[in-house]
Order: structure tokens, then C-alpha cells, then sequence
């Protein structure tokens, strides 16, 4: 007899889904303060929902656990163990809000309705069925998730979402709930122009479009986990990026405004961690290609850069050459072997690459040569680029990747001391401002 | 179509609940030995379901963990974070028979199918919906539970059965699947006479029954929890107590049985942290002891012994005494000067308490007398006295405990010289043969 009559403080209220990663609630002192911050969102009158991610290198002890009682843990069981490690997040931090005085609830993947395939150790979220947490919500809750993890449809298994899995959590939640905003707080202040480690300095950018961060993400930048952003921009949903140490506002990740200014270059992102697979006198046959590229995508391997020279009727084969994570050298050269597909393979496990991304570059064809440039000028040498509308990437020799990021860094003008300085969200009412300024 | 047509093999086989507690699973190597056990059975041609506690300390580090962050952690989020230790046990432990080359699947209490009430931390049984169990173990899986936990009906959140509760799911499930026996696998090698400890000859049990050894854990044998054994006798499950570190039977418990000799006294049992709490004034009305009892119930205040003197119309009013266990005495305390009752309440915590256990003494109404007289001969002020039909249990000083032991332990002719050696076992089929000799 109620429902006709909507309160408008229900209308009103505002939700925010916040995310703290493993350095964010590592101890109890981080869980308190990830627990004042959220109680802080709540008494400013906004919904809260939280997900969590394990605490500090909980999940690395799980796994190294698992590793000492088998050689290959079984993937249902590997998910059902690192599975636990965000649960204690969220119950740990439940309490601490309680102790502050307001109502919390912590919730499994599984009880939150992350609904996924069951791939275990990488699942996919294929629903969200957040009727639980809309209950919680209506009763006056702050509800924390652990993230990283669902529960199959199919067999009832708990899953996980594979490593940065919490990201994807949160923002699948954002958008389920039709949340004003996703809150990824970590260890850094947001996203910057270069990592800081290596340029001085490197600015904090106050805003960034999906499709940017998209580039970054895959080609280096660790803030942002790729899945996350890929959902947040299929579905619309805008990401704060912001530290759990400080009150500034962090980085903004939205969708590309006709109001926005588009720089020539945003960033210049870098991964030393590469490793070049070369396949010398590939078999001369249609469909080669798609057969070692299925293998390796059978085998899980992520291939990043191809490139393919000499390209037929060379008598002795193609020679085809492909960037891999270091981690996944021996896998990749595995399952080629297996295939009977070329003469030999060589692998060079000392490349890095250097990108630099921005919007805009779609409209400045004259980059990439700039960027040659620069290198060639830092007598640099670059063994295989490629590009995207948004990006250029250059693999070159893994210790070269410092001097290469300084480089370009100063060269596109990223630094502190640019001019850019701008606010495209101030236009926006309820979405939270995002302005240079620390003090917000 | 399959279905009419039963192979003689699944109607044959066996099933047994294994039951391993912290300290057998505390490690990796630990770990691997109970799989190796567990796998043992199977490939004896025994079904298999495993119930396993939280690795050594595990669950005492959360709690700690829990009381960093809040000053009265909440009850439902103390078993969300309390199950997570179970789990990590099971993953580890299906992981590690998988590794032997058989299949394995770690279940939660919640899909185990233990179905209990909402009193989070110390949540009771109220149903065994094993159904994925028994589809598991017709796949011919191992199935390993997570004790100590299952899932409240009402809220569908995830309960905790208190302290020693894996004891508990382990006879539950050995009840719902009908189980020929529960194992439960502890750090020492049965039930003894004595505490090892205290009394160097101290005799190794073959056979106690439900009776003996409820009023044993009652009165401070600590190898099986009260509610798993009184679990155990309501539903006739043969509980099997053993070593997990060597290969020798154990001890059974299982019905008193026509053809089981009685001994006059099985064992003396001890406590050392009890308190008295002494109430004198009581407020001479009828009602007034169910009104304390009543609140000290409510408080969650097991009382053991209780003795009121001076009972009535004696100017003053009576005085009350109980025992409670130490950690009880200030909630004890708090419940009843909240009730007006008592002129006065006083408390000693130096309070230990000495008691024989023995089927026999039924028949045998001298024991009670020998057991003071014993008492009296070694100087030990007896302060309270309680007694059951099988049971004398002797309030005394705390620091003559060891004494009190020692004294009765000779006195009754307990120790490993003792005559009393046979197996009332013999006769039963397929439960396994219990006999004092370790290498069975």
C-alpha cells in the first residue's frame, strides 16, 4: 500500500559504488580508513556500496599455499581458496563501520548476484542480479562485496574474475545499480601523463576519455584494469580514479565530450615486461596465421604487437614476428611447437615498449613521425611499431624503456608546466568536480 | 533407464566421515598427510566425505584481526570472516588428493546442505540437505567439507556453529548420509583414563559409550565436543576418535551395549578454569532461582554446579552458589546485579573441579563414598559436590587439581596395569576393530 508513494529523499539520494584496493584495507588501519571514507560518502547523504579487493599479498600467499600441496591446482579449487581473502576484506571492514555507528552488511560475490561463466580462475560476468544489495540498500545498509568473484551459473561453483578482477566488480555493480559514479581508490593519486617513477614531472590528468584509457591500460598504465574500463564504457559508467591516502580529486574516466579540448597527446605509457616470439620460415599455406594465433589464444596467451615481413613466395616461408607478456614466452612457444608450422622459433625476452595515446591524434596525422623522430634523436632503436587511431606503439630494447618515456614525455609537452588545465565535467551536475586543485 | 539396475558395488560400499581438526591440517606437509590418509580410505574401497577445521591457528588470528578493527565485531560478519578458514583448508586439502590422482570437490557448509538457525557464532543444526554430497560422492568424488559452518535458513547468510562445531558437522553428515562411521582425527590418540599430562600411566580407552563420554567432555575431556558427541548418541553414529599422526585405533564411542562389560569407573576427568560466583541474601520468594537462572541463560552463562544452603525462611535469606567457567564470571556477574535478588555476590576464580566417569558405578553406589574418602586421605578440601548417575564431580581448590587426579586415577586402578582389556567390538561386521594395540 506504500509502494505508490516514493519518499523523496529515495529519489534524490545519490549512489556511489566505491573500490579500495588490496594497499587500501592491507591492515587495520587501512581498513579504518577505507571505513571512515565510506562512512564519510554515506553521512553526506549517498547510497554506498563498497568492493574490496584482498588484503595487501594475501592472494599471493593463497596461491603460494596452493602451490605447496599440488603442482597444478585444480582451477575450481583455486577460485574456491582465493575466493576467501576479499571475504575477510569485507567482513573486517563491515564491523569497522559498524563500530562507527552505521548499518553495514558484507557480501560474497556470489550473495551480491555477480553471476558468471564458469571458467574457473578467469570468469566473465555474464549478470548482475543485485536484488539483494537493492534490499540492503533500502534498509539504510552501507553493503560492501568482495570483489574478484562470482558464483557459475551452471554448476553454483564460486568463480574469479582473474587478477584486477575487483576493478570489473565494481564497475559491473556501478552499472547494474545505475550508480552516479564508480570510486576506484588505490595507492596512487589517479592517472598520469607519465608513470612518476620515471618522469618527474609527470602530471596527474584531471580527465581522460574510456577510449584513452583503454590505450593506456593495454599498453602499460597498471592504475585501471583494462576489463573495468572496457565495461565502464560499454555501459556508460563514469570512474573516479582516486587515492585512499588523500582528499584530491583523482582522475576522471568518461565517455569523450563534444565540449572536451582534445590534446594532442595525453601520455606516454611503457611495459618492460615483453618478450618478442619470431617464427622463422612460417609454412606458406592460407589459414597458417589463424592456426598458431588459435593456438596461442587456446593456450591463454595475450599477443600484443604482430608483425609480419617478407610475406609470400619467399621460397623459404614467412617470418612472423609477435610481443607477448614475459610470463607467457614458454607457453606461447609450446603451443606453436606443437603445431608443425614453421621452420623455427627464436624469442628475445629483453623488449619493452613505449606508447604514447591521446584523443587527439585522430586529427594530427603528423605524430608517429614525430615520435620516430624523437627516438631516432635519443638513438633509440625501434623493432616493430604499431598503432591504433588513439595510439602509437614502439617496442624496443627493455633498458632503452626509461629513456625512451623521458623522451617523448618532454618532447609532447605532458609536463606539469603545460598549459593544459581544464574542468570538461563542470558543465555536470551531480557528477563529482574534478579540478587540479589537491584541496578539491 | 540406468536407474532400475543398482551395480552391487553401490549398494556395497562403505562410507566413512573423516573428521581432521586444526593441528592436522595446520601445514602443507600436514595437508598432504591427511589427503594421503583420505585417499587411503577410498582406495580401501570406502566412499569418502572429510570434514576439515581451520588450519591451526587460523581462526584465532581472524578473531584478533576482527577485534583491530571493532571493539564488539558484529556476530554475522564474524562468521563471514570466521568460514573463510574452513574453506582455505578444504581447497588446500582437494587440491592435494586431485594432485594423487583422484577427484576431489571442496564444498562450503552452505553447499554441503548444513542448514542451521540464525543465532550467528553459535548457530544450531537444523537440517542435512546433503543432495550435492551424494551426487558428488555417485560421481565418484572425494568430497571434502568445510566444518565448523553451514547457512541460515532465514537470511540465507552464513552461519558459524561455535568453537569445536566441525566435530559437530562431521557427525551431522555421518547421521544424514548414514555413515558407517565418523573418524574424527585429532593430535592424540584417543580417549584416555587421564590427562596424559597430569598422569604418566594414564590408559588409552578402546570402547567408551555416548553416556561416559558426554559426561566426560562435560567435565573437561576435551578430545570430543559435547554437542557432537550428544549429536552422535541421539542419532547412533559410531564415532571413531584417532591420531592423525599414527596408524593405531583409536578410541570408539558408540551405545552402551548389552554385552559390554561395565567398568566400576572409566575416568577421571579435570577442569582448572572454573569460578564460583556466591550469592547470599537471596530474596526469599518462590521464582527468585528461575529468575537468576533465567538471566544467566539469557547472558549465555553455562552454569555447572549449583548449590543453595540455608534454604529458606532463615532471616537473611538463602545463599546460591554456581560454578561457571572463568571467562563467563563478569557477564555472570552483570546478568544478576541487574535483578535486585541477592543482597551480596561474591566470586572465586581459584576453582578447579575433579570428576569419575564410569557406566558402571549405576550398579555400584559405594564410589561416591571412596572418592571423598580419597580425597580426604591426600588433604583436599572438597567445596562443592555434583553428581549424575555415572558421574562424581568434586569442586575443589584450583591448585590441587593435578593432585585430585593422581589420587582417584590410583585409587580406581586406571592406569595401563590395569585388567580391563577387551573388545566389545568384536562381533559387529564392518565397523572398524578397536583393539588396544597400536598396530591394530
Amino acid at each position: 500500500m506504500m509502494e505508490a508513494v516514493q519518499s523523496p529523499k529515495e529519489v534524490e539520494r545519490e549512489l556511489v559504488v566505491m573500490k579500495f584496493g588490496g594497499t587500501s584495507v592491507a591492515g587495520a588501519e587501512e581498513l579504518k580508513r577505507a571505513a571512515k571514507r565510506i562512512v564519510a560518502a554515506r553521512e553526506e547523504g549517498r547510497s554506498v556500496v563498497a568492493v574490496l579487493s584482498a588484503r595487501g599479498s594475501t592472494t599471493d600467499e593463497l596461491e603460494a599455499m596452493a602451490r605447496e600441496v599440488a603442482g597444478r591446482p585444480d582451477p575450481r579449487e583455486m577460485d574456491m581458496l582465493l575466493s576467501t581473502g576479499e571475504r575477510i576484506s569485507c567482513a573486517l571492514c563491515a564491523m569497522a563501520i559498524v563500530e562507527l555507528g552505521h548499518r553495514a552488511i558484507s557480501l560474497t560475490g556470489s550473495q551480491a548476484g555477480i553471476v558468471t561463466d564458469s571458467s574457473h580462475t578467469k570468469a566473465r560476468i555474464i549478470d548482475v542480479r543485485a536484488d539483494r544489495i537493492r534490499q540492503a540498500l533500502e534498509e539504510d545498509s552501507i553493503v560492501l562485496v568482495a570483489g574478484f568473484q562470482g558464483v557459475s551459473t551452471e554448476s553454483n561453483d564460486v568463480t574469479t574474475l582473474g587478477r584486477g578482477g575487483s576493478d570489473t566488480t565494481a564497475v559491473a555493480l556501478a552499472a547494474a545499480l545505475d550508480a552516479d559514479v564508480c570510486e576506484i581508490y588505490t595507492d596512487v593519486e589517479g592517472v598520469f601523463s607519465a608513470d612518476p617513477r620515471i618522469v618527474a614531472d609527470a602530471r596527474k590528468l584531471p580527465v581522460v576519455s574510456y577510449e584513452e584509457m583503454l590505450e593506456m591500460a593495454a599498453s602499460g598504465a597498471k592504475v585501471l584494469q583494462l576489463r573495468s574500463v572496457e565495461y565502464a564504457r560499454n555501459n556508460g559508467v563514469p570512474i573516479h580514479c582516486r587515492s585512499s591516502f588523500s582528499d584530491g580529486a583523482g582522475t576522471l574516466v568518461i565517455a569523450e565530450q563534444e565540449t572536451m579540448e582534445r590534446p594532442l597527446v595525453t601520455a606516454v605509457t611503457h611495459s618492460s615486461n615483453e618478450a618478442r616470439v619470431t617464427l622463422t620460415g612460417v609454412r606458406d599455406e592460407p589459414g597458417v596465421a589463424g592456426e598458431i594465433f588459435g593456438a596461442l589464444a587456446e593456450a591463454n596467451v595475450n599477443v600484443d604487437v604482430i608483425i609480419q615481413n617478407e610475406p609470400v613466395s619467399h621460397g623459404g616461408g614467412a617470418d612472423l614476428s609477435f610481443t607477448v607478456e614475459s610470463g607467457d614466452v614458454t607457453d606461447a612457444v609450446e603451443a606453436i611447437e606443437s603445431l608443425d608450422a614453421a621452420e623455427g622459433i627464436e624469442t628475445d625476452e629483453k623488449i619493452g615498449k613505449v606508447s604514447i595515446v591521446g584523443a587527439g591524434m585522430r586529427s594530427h596525422p603528423g605524430v608517429a613521425a614525430k615520435v620516430f623522430e624523437v627516438l631516432g634523436e635519443s638513438k633509440i632503436n625501434i623493432e616493430m611499431i604499431s598503432t591504433s587511431p588513439i595510439k602509437i606503439s614502439c617496442v624496443i630494447a627493455s633498458d632503452r624503456v626509461p629513456d625512451a618515456v623521458k623522451a617523448l614525455h618532454n618532447a609532447f609537452d605532458l609536463g606539469s608546466g603545460a598549459v593544459f588545465e581544464e574542468n570538461p565535467m563542470s558543465s555536470e551536475g551531480h557528477r563529482p568536480r574534478v579540478t587540479p586543485d589537491p584541496e578539491q
